[in-house]
C-alpha cells in the first residue's frame, strides 16, 4: 500500500459510514487540499457502490478541514444499470464540512470518438521548473506529496512576474512511485496553485464549489495538467482544469468556483 | 407577471417545502428541459435563503420530469455572512427526480477585474438563423417558449451537415418580452440543441449532470450563448456552455456531462 493509498484509506463501518484519518502530509497551511478530500471521500463512495468509476463529483466547501479522524457518511440515492447516484458528506467533530454528489458508472477505455486538441501547448518536461519547498513552518505539506513541473510563465508570478491572466500549467505526478488512478486524479484536478496567483493575487483562496468529470481511466506516467480562468469579479473567480495522460488522452475535467484571496 | 415567472413560481408550503407545477411548455417531447427544472428548483431555494443570487448550482438529474405538480424540498446546510448552501430535491410522485447543492450569495455588480474575451466569433444576428418551429406532435414545446437565432454553421447538422465538431451557439432570449434574471439564465445554460448534434448524433441526450455558475447579473436584451464540447467517449460527452449578455459580459458558466443519444 502506498503513501496516498494509505492517506486516502476509507474503513468500512457499515454500510453507509466510512471511518477516515485525514492525512497531515496533504495541507496547504493549515486547511487540507480539497483535491486531497474528494479522494478520500470518493473512496468510500466507489467502495460502497455497484460502479467502480467516480465519473462525476460536485462538491460545496462548507468549511475549513483539518487532519485527523473524519467520517464519510453516505447516501444512495440512486443504484441503475448505468449509473449510480450517492450523496457523500464528509463530518469531522460532528459537523458537515463537504457536501457531495457523485455519479459512479462503469468505464468501458475505448478509443474517443472525439477530442479536442490540449487547450496549450506544453514544453517539455526537462524545460519545466520547480518551486522550492516551502519550509516546515509554513504548513505546505501538500507540496512534499506530489512533484509539479510548471510552465515557466505560469509561475512568473512567484519572482514578482505575474502574467496577468489567470493560468496555471504543469506536469504532475505523486512523489512516491503509485500509478494515476481516479483518485490521484481528484487530487490533481485541485492540486495547481490558484490561477489567481498568475493575475496578481496571493493568498488563500476558498473553494466554495468544485465538479470534476472522470473521462477515462488514465495511462501510467505524468499527468499535464492546464488551469485557466474566464472572469474574476466580485470576490469570485473561476478556475477551470484538465488532466491529460501519458498517451495524450484527456483523463478529467474540472471547474471550481472560489472566492479571491484575502493574503 | 410573465408566463414565464409564472411556469416556474414556487409556492412557500413550510419553510423547507415549496409546491410547484411544471409546466408543459418546456417539454423535450416527454420530458421538461432540465434548465427550465432548475429555474424551478432556484425559485424555492432563492425565496428560503438569506442570500439572492444563486451563485453556484450543482445537479444530479435522477429521472425523466414530466408536467405537472412536484414539491421542491430544502435542506439549509450552511447559513454564512458570505454564502449560503442549500440541498434542494424536486420530488415528483414521491421520488427524487433531481438532486441539487446551491450555494446563494450577494453580488454587488462592480465591473470584472479581469475578463476572458467570448469563445467565439458570432456573426451579427440578422445573419442567424432560426429552426422551424416542430409541429405539436413532437412534444417540442420548449422551442415556442424562447427565441434562438444560430450562428448557420453551427446547426448545418439541421440540413445534413454537421460540422463534424460538438458545438452550438446562438442569439438566446424567451419569446415573451422579458429580461434575462438568474432564472432565464438557468434556462439558457440548457436552451441549446445538444453540442453532438453538431458532430453527427441525434436523438434524446440525458443530463446526468449538470453545473452552472452565475457570475454576473445580466443586462436586458439578446443574451448569447456559447455551447462547445471537448471529449466524445464511452458514450458520454461534455457540454460547455457561457453565457454573455447584451453589455459583453459574461454571466454565466455551465458544464454538463450527458450521454450520447441512441436516437
Amino acid at each position: 500500500m502506498t503513501k496516498f493509498d494509505e492517506a486516502t484509506r476509507a474503513i468500512r463501518v457499515d454500510e453507509n459510514t466510512y471511518d477516515v484519518c485525514l492525512d497531515d502530509g496533504f495541507a496547504v497551511g493549515g486547511p487540507l487540499n480539497g483535491g486531497y478530500l474528494l479522494a478520500v471521500i470518493l473512496r468510500a463512495v466507489t467502495d460502497a457502490s455497484p460502479h467502480p468509476h467516480p465519473v462525476s463529483t460536485s462538491a460545496q466547501f462548507l468549511r475549513v478541514v483539518r487532519p485527523g479522524p473524519a467520517v464519510v457518511a453516505l447516501e444512495q440515492i440512486k443504484a441503475g444499470r448505468t449509473v449510480a447516484v450517492t450523496r457523500a458528506t464528509l463530518i469531522q467533530d460532528g459537523t458537515p464540512q463537504i457536501e457531495t454528489l457523485v455519479t459512479t458508472a462503469t468505464l468501458t477505455g475505448q478509443a474517443p470518438e472525439w477530442s479536442a486538441a490540449p487547450p496549450a501547448a506544453m514544453p517539455p518536461i526537462e524545460e519545466c521548473v520547480e518551486l522550492p519547498q516551502p519550509g516546515p513552518e509554513s504548513g505546505m505539506t501538500l507540496q512534499s506529496s506530489m512533484e509539479l513541473r510548471f510552465d515557466p510563465p505560469t509561475v512568473g508570478w512567484f519572482t514578482g512576474k505575474p502574467s496577468g491572466r489567470p493560468e496555471a500549467r504543469a506536469y504532475f505526478r505523486l512523489a512516491e512511485p503509485h500509478d494515476p488512478d481516479p483518485f490521484v486524479l481528484a487530487l490533481a484536478v485541485d492540486a495547481l496553485p490558484p490561477v489567481v496567483f498568475s493575475a496578481g493575487h496571493r493568498g488563500w483562496a476558498p473553494t466554495v464549489e468544485l465538479t470534476w468529470h472522470l473521462r477515462a481511466l488514465p495511462a501510467p506516467g505524468w499527468l499535464t495538467v492546464y488551469g485557466s480562468g474566464r472572469l474574476i469579479a466580485d470576490g469570485w473567480f473561476d478556475e477551470e482544469v484538465e488532466v491529460w495522460d501519458s498517451a495524450g488522452a484527456l483523463v478529467a475535467q474540472s471547474r471550481q468556483l472560489a472566492r479571491v484571496g484575502r493574503g
